[in-house]
């Protein structure tokens, strides 16, 4: 069976030595009294609970599934999902970092984040159903009027009720733009809803006694396309103005997918039968509104591929250490047994150390990305609360692209380890490789992350988001430029974003000339930024554990960042060699392709 | 539904255009008289049964599995599997390339090689019985006892019995010199065989009347280690000297894993319990035999990914010609639709692409193999056996590694093609996925195949049969080297094929030094080569297209190879850039990482 223990010093590094975190907060009002100690105290509980609690059912949740009664509608998840959920509600965990109004504790969104991540290691598919309850919670609590908010906030933050956001149809994912479902205004200035959803995570469940849907739908008037689409609130049980549950109202649950994984998440067929709603925000800015949601989910996903990379890499390290087979190449290692453990082979330390060096430069991405999101949100300087909002825009698609598609390969990769017992479920490495694949495709494929990110983010505003990110790394190269011991991080990166900054130059150019360059070179584009982003990082915590080496702290912790920056920069970074020369050989040999693909 | 056609006239191009395999086999007599009608008349049917009786069944065998019922240990295949193989020994496709001697149709291997393809292609699971079973006829052709053979090769030809290939065991399948399994002599020259195997692929099941497991087991007085491993056939029933069935052998079936994929084949736990079998080979010479199988599998292996990549390929063209979602960057393609199908998008280009040139170049390697194969066993002249065998045994982990991992890269980007839907299991893709994740591991994990690549095959002659490969190159080079048309494909095969070269020498000389060198250089070697090999076929394709179009022939299909061939050379043979910088990079930085991997 796997392990899990939570990762909480490479946490506290990150957190406390990296990004001096409070000190950084210290300017938001609400967290400057926020301390190394409360920190850690929350970090160490929830990674009990992460791996006490929810990690026990990942492997029997992953086999149940989830089961739907056909004339009820009701769902019934897998045994012990309830009940995890029940204590997660029982613990306070869900107004972690809600706003205090609500009953939330307003603590900073780091602590969500690493909450969050332990919580994705431990078991991905339970983690949906609190998860998109928080990504309603954010869009009610932006977008909702006076009366909703005091309706539905409480009862989202204490985690009494759960959420879920309602935008797929069966002809359009992506393209939001062609949606059907209506929704007809009554007289008493609710509406009337009607149509189907599909792809519904955590879309019917037995772990709450209310469900609100935020669901995406058309008015009477609309105008066609993207700018006629609305938000509404669809609870499953109407809800009356004393906060009681009324009667059950007209959205169903039709049908569960059959998925590859996350097989203890409901993924719901929702049918709208005349659901009565009330509307969330402006008519026809349902989109914008529904925004809110999807970009803290993009870095939820990140964060969930984050978590796979984790738990897979301690249970490929575990394995490694034991399997014995085969000698060393350079000759027998443990003369005292049948054969060397697997970890004397090269390849399977390249392997492992890959899962490591994505996992940690993923951590500091994703929680130097949260640190920012409070200071985008609650820093009194609005040219702080400015730059922060644009460095996360530019960082959002590449932590949900970049994080999930080394997700992708750290999995696999951890999986490959086990030899033939990774393909045997009892292990559960394949499971990681199986719920890890969804993150590459929902809330925007990862496609889409690198047109967002090289069509709008990046030359949207003529690259000036990619030069302020530009200018840390200019910084980073001017303050250890000339140490000596630095260089091996320090060249490549300061290479790379020279580099960079030609090609998009270049290929905005192109794209001036015909956009489907964009389409050409995106994906490449975002890999290459990626890089560029986790070498910053990488070369960062490297200069932490250097100082701290230096001043003679003998805690193999740094030793360790250090080895796995090497490694980094030697076997993974190079990446970028092929990236950039494949990103630039244009979108023609792409699209001059009909008859090939005829 | 997931779709399958034959690729019949991909597979036409390669055996008649590119090889010309009737004239490259006339001078072996057994095949002198074959001609291309009787190629393309099998290929044909080969094709209806895979596409019309085996594909129908992929779907619902991956639902339904293999039932064990642990009282009769008797195993349940899924519905259809048994009349399906009912129809295949009736149609006699399992004597298309066995020995007349022994009922065969003695065809050459490259038939068998594109029947079995297709038969990928529509099923894995299902296909794996009757491969496992061509196998062990090898096996059992090469080094059993006449008496061994004339009992049990015409049943495995007809198909009447299958048979299996029984290594692994649950603490070793790399390292099989740990195995425990015994064999004790008995007074009539057979042996009792006792132990425990797992992993064992169609190891039990209902489609034939008699399995025949070829063991590995060690004699009382064996030498430890690989050395001292025999090989025996064990009959599920025992065979009397009339060829009729006696009664129950000791071996049966303990339990069934529950894996990722391919759950229509059976992986059976194989408890033996005194089973009585005979010896096949000489005694402690059980590697070498099992390595005729092995070899063989190997190809099979890399031949099922290719199945995999063209049916996962076919069915992401489809879909990406039906789904509307979003419009061109470049404008509306399709304006009498309410959103462009996405194939105009060129990201879903590449994917559909990435999946053609591996599946095209992969059939081009793989028939080249199977063609050289029949030189190997039955060219009258001495040099050409010898030298075809030195580049089959080179090309064998390239085909098993390069084309299983290509096949990786391949059914994941055709499963993102469809977006959510790709995840859901009914559309198909996401089963292609989990199946063809075996093959990256089964039959010498894919990092196994780089160091026999490297180690063995590479350094192990010092270079000298990759001088042979790279005779081939520099042939093509010297014919085409002043053809202007030709110069985007050549020159970019003859200059990886110089850094490879000295590349090769460097790493030798590392090696000499340090024996891990080769472990931590040799996945990416093995890449690095398998793209030189990719870029010569897909050269030589390109040079036979453009021939036809310069000779006024107007088939789209020869325009459909040059642009696939230009995508190859622009977008996936550009990997080895990093590559070779990664491959380079040294063995310390994975070795100095006690810290890191603690």
């Amino acid at each position: 069976m796997p392990q899990y223990t939570p990762p909480l010093r490479d946490m506290q590094f990150v957190i406390h030595e990296l990004f001096r975190v409070t000190e950084q907060l210290k300017d938001i009002p609400k967290h400057a009294e926020v301390d190394a100690d409360t920190i850690n105290a929350v970090l160490e509980e929830g990674g009990k609970f992460a791996s006490e609690v929810v990690f026990p059912l990942n492997r029997t949740g992953d086999e149940q599934g989830c089961t739907l009664n056909k004339e009820t509608h009701e769902v019934t998840t897998p045994a012990g999902f309830k009940e995890a959920y029940a204590k997660y509600v029982e613990g306070g965990w869900p107004a972690l970092s809600c706003d205090p109004e609500y009953g939330g504790q307003g603590l900073p969104f780091v602590l969500n984040q690493c909450f969050y991540e332990m919580l994705n290691s431990a078991n991905q598919a339970w983690t949906m159903y609190p998860g998109l309850s928080h990504g309603a919670y954010e869009a009610l609590h932006a977008h909702g009027t006076p009366e909703q908010k005091k309706l539905f906030l409480p009862k989202l933050v204490s985690g009494v009720w759960t959420g879920t956001m309602c935008l797929t149809e069966p002809h359009c994912g992506t393209d939001l733009g062609l949606l059907r479902t209506k929704a007809e205004p009554q007289a008493d200035g609710t509406y009337r809803i009607t149509g189907n959803k599909i792809f519904i995570s955590a879309g019917e469940h037995d772990m709450a006694e209310n469900i609100i849907h935020l669901v995406l739908a058309r008015l009477p008037d609309a105008p066609q396309g993207s700018k006629g689409i609305s938000l509404f609130l669809v609870p499953k049980y109407k809800v009356k103005p004393d906060g009681s549950l009324g009667e059950r109202n007209g959205i169903y649950c039709g049908g569960l997918e059959h998925k590859m994984g996350i097989h203890g998440n409901a993924t719901a067929q929702l049918v709208l039968d005349g659901a009565v709603g009330t509307l969330v925000g402006e008519p026809n800015k349902g989109l914008p509104a529904m925004f809110v949601m999807m970009n803290a989910a993009r870095l939820g996903v990140g964060n969930q591929s984050l978590g796979l990379t984790e738990v897979a890499y301690q249970n490929a390290l575990a394995y490694a250490k034991e399997r014995l087979q085969m000698r060393a190449l350079s000759g027998p290692k443990a003369k005292d047994k049948p054969a060397d453990p697997i970890i004397v082979h090269p390849d399977v330390r390249k392997m492992l150390l890959t899962a490591k060096a994505y996992a940690e430069g993923g951590r500091a991405v994703a929680i130097y990305c949260t640190m920012l999101l409070d200071k985008e949100l609650y820093h009194p300087d609005e040219k702080v609360r400015k730059d922060s909002e644009e460095i996360v825009a530019l960082l959002t698609p590449i932590v949900k692209a970049f994080l999930t598609d080394n997700g992708h390969i750290a999995t696999n990769a951890c999986m490959q380890v086990f030899g033939g017992h990774g393909y045997i479920q009892e292990w559960g490495m394949e499971q990681f490789v199986r719920d890890n694949r969804i993150n590459m495709i929902y809330e925007g494929t990862n496609t889409v992350q690198s047109l967002d990110l090289l069509g709008r983010k990046v030359l949207g505003n003529n690259g000036a988001t990619l030069k302020k990110f530009g200018k840390l790394v200019a910084q980073l190269v001017e303050e250890e430029g000339v140490n000596e011991k630095m260089a091996e991080f320090i060249n490549p990166v300061a290479y790379l974003g020279d580099q960079l900054t030609k090609f998009t130059t270049e290929i905005g150019f192109k794209a001036f000339q015909n956009p489907d360059e964009v389409g050409g070179a995106a994906v490449d584009y975002l890999r290459v930024l990626g890089h560029l982003v986790f070498g910053y990082f990488w070369a960062r915590m490297a200069q932490v554990a250097l100082q701290q080496i230096e001043a003679g702290n003998t805690d193999p912790f740094y030793q360790a960042k250090l080895q796995t920056a090497r490694f980094y920069f030697a076997r993974l970074f190079p990446e970028t060699a092929t990236l950039m020369r494949t990103a630039r050989s244009g979108v023609g040999v792409l699209l001059d392709t009909d008859a090939a693909l005829a």
